[in-house]
């Protein structure tokens, strides 16, 4: 399989080095809106303009699009499916079903394969609170994110007076995922699900205690939750904070017999070093999929509900059958 | 969806009351291989002489079938599947080859759709595995169950002379499971993995160091474990350990980054009261996709690789993208 990669920031990266993990899978190159000349690749993968791209037709079987939620895929997606089968992590739950409309659109006039929301949440958490909800259709669901970096919630850190750097970490609180675990179905508030911890450079002769009073009434981001803010200097932030890690867990518990006597807990868990790492890897493995469905003529936008878990994999059926099942 | 249960045993249990809670699901009857009028069903679902079953063919879209997998699947499931769709929960995992493509034939040959090895393991934990490994190219991948009723410890015990009666737990190793999580990849012995406890009933008058003995030497059974062996009366084995709980835990542990600096644990845990309950559960989702991909003529042997997870749902795909992404 031939992928290429357009956007190169931490998750073009991921893929990047994902791509190399693969054994079907070549690297066409990282197509780039800056000047490619001043981007140099971790593997040493050639760089081209966005604008050459089209040429690339006939040599790209999936499109891997690298880009954020907010602005770029909206745009990008549906775009770029007009000619290529394309991936993308595309990210804001709440926008995803216009965002699959348009794509769908675009992929199926032009007889091409599009997955959109590829990645591990929305992604492989998505399929974890399907496969739970399907094996137990009386229960209650949970997930938990953390401990990791919100980039979110470290850039609207970054965005106070006063502040000159920041990473924010979501923590999941542990009492409440053991109530879940136990079966309680515990009815719990935005506060008795996740701590936020900030660790904040300030700038030199900033007000600290209204930066950090700026923080834990921030709404929407922290208001609701127990904060905690640190002020270190930039060079241990860099030193103990520099890392992109992440993870959580997808919870949902039921119960089932004749009176609902017997309780049952299903547990997804994710412990990440590297978010961009990770992603890109499930990128890969979703464009090898669409690859696939694109070649049986399967086309039009998929999410990671459409596809099936053996077309993800390196693996014949015959081989997922006599070792993985 | 229209479904029947061929069997009656604690899985066939199992599936009537998953049945109830599937609100797509109708349970059209239970067929049996004894005098149906012995057979009194939990729900009081009506019971049929699985000699009728040929009469049934246009009033059942899926026969989920309930029976051993040592000797009642390898001939019952291709059987069946000339005349219906249908699930079973084969698990004996090196067989699986063999036994899907009888199965195969005998579906596709007759425009049928058959799911095989469906339930929790073989069933999620083997979708759990295949998504770990696609998600993670290179790393180590362990399976560790329970803490967890055996049936075949548990028959194998009460075959040894002066038993009454046994139960048997399998129960995975704490620190193991920790090693395994913090990304140590070790290499682990069987007896590293878990240990076997077993609560016996002794005859009257029986020896029970011979027996001690026999259970802990006892080749493939016991013999590599750590075994403990704690004798008690019937009254107490009925009331502490009448139940079926099992589970059990999928892990991979893998790296990425440049040099696999970065080192990233997935893990898919079950706890579960009752095994026969949530497999019959797991069952009855199983056969709603087999239903589904039976009406779209995909006919032959399936697995759950081969699923697409939305299949699975009883929500539509626009609800499961707007609600589940």
């Amino acid at each position: 399989m031939k992928i290429a990669i357009y956007g190169y920031g931490n998750l073009g990266r991921g893929v990047e080095l994902a791509a190399r993990q693969n054994k079907d899978t070549e690297l066409v190159g990282i197509f780039t809106r800056r000047s490619p000349d001043t981007v140099k690749t971790l593997t040493g993968a050639p760089v081209f303009s966005a604008a050459e791209l089209e040429s690339f037709k006939e040599k790209i079987d999936v499109l891997v699009i690298c880009g954020g939620s907010a602005t770029d895929l909206p745009e990008l997606t549906p775009a770029l499916a007009r000619n290529f089968n394309v991936v993308d992590s595309f990210d804001t739950h709440a926008a995803i079903p216009v965002h699959f409309e348009k794509v769908d659109l675009a992929a199926a006039e032009t007889n091409h394969t599009a997955l959109i929301a590829g990645g591990w949440d929305p992604g492989l958490f998505s399929i974890a609170r399907l496969y739970a909800s399907a094996a137990l259709p009386e229960g209650a669901d949970y997930t938990f994110w953390g401990r990791g970096i919100s980039q979110g919630h470290s850039d609207a850190i970054r965005r106070i007076e006063g502040v000159a750097d920041a990473r924010q970490y979501t923590v999941p609180i542990e009492q409440a995922m053991d109530a879940v675990r136990r079966g309680e179905m515990p009815q719990l508030t935005t506060r008795q699900k996740h701590l936020r911890e900030c660790y904040v450079v300030a700038k030199e002769g900033a007000d600290k205690a209204k930066i950090e009073q700026a923080i834990k009434t921030m709404p929407n981001y922290f208001a609701d939750y127990d904060t905690t803010v640190t002020f270190i200097s930039q060079e241990e932030l860099n030193e103990k904070h520099g890392g992109m890690p992440h993870g959580g867990s997808v919870l949902r518990t039921g119960k089932t017999g004749l009176e609902g006597e017997n309780g049952h807990t299903v547990e997804f868990r994710l412990a990440l070093d590297s978010n961009p790492e990770f992603t890109g890897s499930v990128l890969v493995a979703c464009a090898r999929a669409i690859d696939r469905m694109a070649k049986r003529r399967n086309f039009g936008c998929k999410t990671v509900f459409d596809i099936a878990p053996a077309d993800l994999s390196i693996l014949t059926p015959e081989e997922l059958r006599a070792h993985m099942l």
